[in-house]
């Protein structure tokens, strides 16, 4: 087993983002300007193509292709009233308003007039019970930081934004739960919470940007999922504003609690449709004391499935990510990034972390599992990091898989969740569905989770290529009972292929709630149900 | 630190039950025979006293109190329809229906005149599509282990078992997902994956007879719960029957899955009044390759509580289970059922168990706590057992405390969780509240997920007593943001006291739910939701 000496890598902006669906053909990066004071945290973070060109998706496009609900119009009288409810953080200034118009992505923009920034669940009630009486439509935004064109509006939904709500409520060092604003960015509260000896039980690429509501509002997955488990295990507890302005306390800071049905549920990973998450409770994990991570090859997808069981035998209760990229990703990182292989070549590399709160026990385990996956021939090549300086090297190798896609060409992005053994499978197919029409398609993704990332790439837009891709992939992903959306939400992007995951009966279930708990259809119109229940 | 050596212990039935809500006054036990062939598996564990007194609540109590909803009755033609559906399983035989008609602590029966044991969904969907064309009522029935009367039916509500839905559908040994129906017994689910080196996520007491369906049902507990989480997270997928008939196949295997709101969540904890959970797809963890357990004693409430945070930090991820008891338990213990304490006399009493992949890792881990432990004064005296039968032995005297409780007199007995800091305030105050009115006044619990069994005794039934205990208690955990429900539901007999734990807004809501699921409301009515919204 070599122990990795050095890598001259740098962290690229891409760790912030384990995907990107920015459309465009390969070239150098250029950094755009913040939009905005309140996005300075990460607008530094923003690089954007010179010559911009939207040859799939262009802002508006989504917008172009719906017809506006007859909501009512803000009136001069409507801000007046909101003016009065919040001074100074009821917003008209079209340059303010532009950032919070349009995704990271500029692939959506909206026409909003209006920005909104409350401090308190108060002004929120407020403003909904307004809203829902003069029928206006409200777009809730918290770092708008979604990839799925969810967190803003597509008309002029006045947008509703929880940047100002960031305060921790309160926290139990005996429990690890936290409750705090549904503002709070997840970076800020993992500051706070590790100063305590804990940890968030989320951990995402966006996390200098992205708040804790919005994380619960979109059901974010992230890095840590394989060892902590979803947000609908951690969170607690939850407050929201409903469409009418009432507020829902279901703030319980409780493990258990088994008094009725468990209504929180419902606002976790509904994007902002069904009411405002306005607190968030949440279990803490203990910090871990000690990380390692090891970079292995592998030379067939039985061996790397079989790597992962012994793995999970062998490392389990420390075992915090199991991550693969294919050959054709390596390839990838070494023409367009000069990242150099620590090992030697193979088909399948896998990345594998362990944390835990011993580091010579973590070591030791470690190293047992190498030696008995190197003897047993299931890896044929590896190396093993425990400084933070060389995680980082080799986690890049990872985390930079997108920044070389973009080199590549033009890029088609999958986010799809399979059950685990038919993981590389989509790859497969996908290679003989397209024959030689594309440039690359790789595979890669939290192994762990069963979630793939699929690209391919070709020099340019191909209309022809796309209609060979889609529903191609859809279809796939249904065959095989999986995800076509496995930690991003529907949003905006994706709402009408909700029926490639989900019966007609559970969609119908879906519309009958939002009647239910949003029969004017104000909070986040046009996202997440499909345009025909809308 | 001493090791311990032996304990003259046997295992008790009450192993089976943590908590035993069964009214009775003191004295020895008798064993009761079997009531079912169905119910042979568990009919051993069952003990009842002599002279069977119910003092405050007898079978039927609770339906007196109640009017029956203006449901059809089963006639001859329905009998017909449902024998031809279900060719043996059809049955009337009253002998037979006793048993399915009364809940274990034979604290509420019901009158029911037919028993449904369908063996496929198919079966189910028929059932309540004709049961809701015709205005029947339907309860659905698991192991029939539920300590809150949710399970049995009230008035003459057809009884609709899982009993024979027993079938493993399919198991992923890479992943870990187990796909089953929701008529797998507990025990055999986890004797079937530990064969392939998995765990159930969940174990109860009542493992050997309860029922995955009626596990995901009432959203069980249990003693894994502080290591694996709630199934909320592990449950990722089910299939239901909804009360039109309607199949909603949501049998997902994934672990990510962003498309749309959850709507399984809503069948989780419902009891069976929004749907028929025919079959449950949740993720196994590894099963631990070691097990020790610490059995020690501590001086006061701050230091078991800072014990817990120590506790967590240090054994972090082999933590599985953090128990606690106080010395008025221990007493019960030595004077009741002759136990020894292992350890010298202490305020409070705290049984921590290990679960990892490496047994020195785990045992060096848990000699390093129990040093720093004893260092820094934090306990006072210990045990440590690694042995299965030791581990058995200390085991015991947290489980046999219900047992103790019994011997003791009339057993008053609350089931609560509180923020975990105010954990043990509960029985002082409770003490201070009663003064010298009770015999005994006793907290023991799963400290690490803050479930505190708050246990009050009398030498008879005392309803002036009992008139101090209530609605003090619920009101006391009202106040204290806590669950007068912590593992149990609320079924037939909490329904009503559903406003100390959640407010008006959320009730409201679960009665929209209901209305929407089930609108004739067929399904297991007179539970879980108050009458005033029935």
């Amino acid at each position: 087993m070599m122990i990795q000496k050095s890598f001259h890598l740098f962290r690229s902006i891409c760790k912030k983002w384990k995907k990107c669906h920015l459309v465009m053909p390969s070239c150098s990066f250029t950094k755009i300007g913040c939009f905005h004071h309140d996005l300075v945290k990460w607008s530094s973070a923003r690089y954007f193509h010179h010559n911009q060109r939207w040859q799939a998706e262009t802002p508006r496009s989504h917008s172009t292709s719906l017809h506006r609900f007859p909501f009512a119009m803000v009136t001069e009288h409507d801000i007046d009233f909101f003016e009065k409810l919040l001074p100074r953080q009821a917003i008209t200034d079209p340059d303010v308003l532009e950032s919070y118009n349009v995704d990271w992505l500029k692939s959506v923009k909206g026409s909003s007039k209006l920005l909104l920034r409350p401090q308190t669940t108060e002004e929120i009630s407020h403003i909904l019970r307004y809203c829902n009486e003069r029928n206006l439509a409200v777009c809730p935004q918290g770092g708008n930081t979604g990839l799925v064109g969810g967190s803003v509006p597509v008309f002029d939904e006045i947008i509703l934004s929880t940047s100002l709500m960031n305060k921790v409520l309160s926290f139990d060092t005996v429990s690890g739960v936290l409750v705090c604003q549904a503002g709070c960015v997840l970076e800020d509260l993992n500051s706070f919470v590790e100063e305590n000896g804990f940890a968030m039980p989320l951990d995402l690429g966006a996390k200098g940007s992205c708040q804790i509501g919005g994380n619960v509002s979109t059901n974010a997955g992230g890095l840590r999922l394989l060892r902590y488990g979803s947000l609908r295990g951690t969170v607690l507890g939850l407050e929201v504003v409903l469409a009418n302005g009432k507020v829902l306390n279901l703030l319980s800071s409780l493990r258990k609690d088994n008094t009725g049905y468990d209504v929180k549920q419902l606002f976790i990973g509904s994007e902002g449709t069904l009411g405002v998450i306005t607190a968030v409770s949440i279990l803490c994990p203990c910090k871990p004391k000690a990380v390692n991570v090891a970079f292995l090859g592998c030379s067939t997808i039985q061996q790397l499935l079989q790597t992962f069981r012994c793995c999970k035998g062998m490392l389990g209760e420390i075992l915090s990510a199991f991550e693969f990229l294919d050959s054709a990703c390596m390839q990838l990182l070494q023409n367009h990034l000069k990242l150099t292989n620590p090992i030697t070549e193979s088909p399948f590399y896998i990345l594998i972390e362990t944390s835990g709160s011993n580091a010579n026990h973590d070591e030791e385990k470690l190293h047992n599992f190498l030696q008995h996956a190197m003897n047993t021939a299931l890896i044929t090549d590896g190396t093993m990091a425990k400084e933070d300086s060389k995680i980082k090297a080799l986690w890049m190798l990872r985390e930079r898989i997108t920044e070389a896609l973009l080199h590549d060409g033009y890029t088609y992005k999958y986010d799809i969740s399979v059950p685990v053994e038919h993981i590389y499978q989509a790859v497969q197919d996908m290679r003989v569905q397209l024959r030689d029409q594309a440039k690359s398609v790789v595979g890669y993704g939290h192994l762990g989770d069963g979630n793939l990332h699929l690209n391919i790439t070709s020099p340019f837009y191909d209309s022809a290529l796309h209609s060979l891709i889609e529903p191609f992939i859809y279809e796939w992903t249904a065959k095989h009972h999986g995800s076509i959306s496995a930690e991003h939400g529907l949003g905006l992007k994706k709402r009408n292929y909700i029926h490639y995951s989900k019966p007609a009966e559970a969609v119908y279930i879906m519309s009958h709630l939002k009647n239910m708990l949003d029969p004017k259809k104000i909070l986040n119109p046009y996202k997440t149900l499909p345009d025909y229940i809308s």
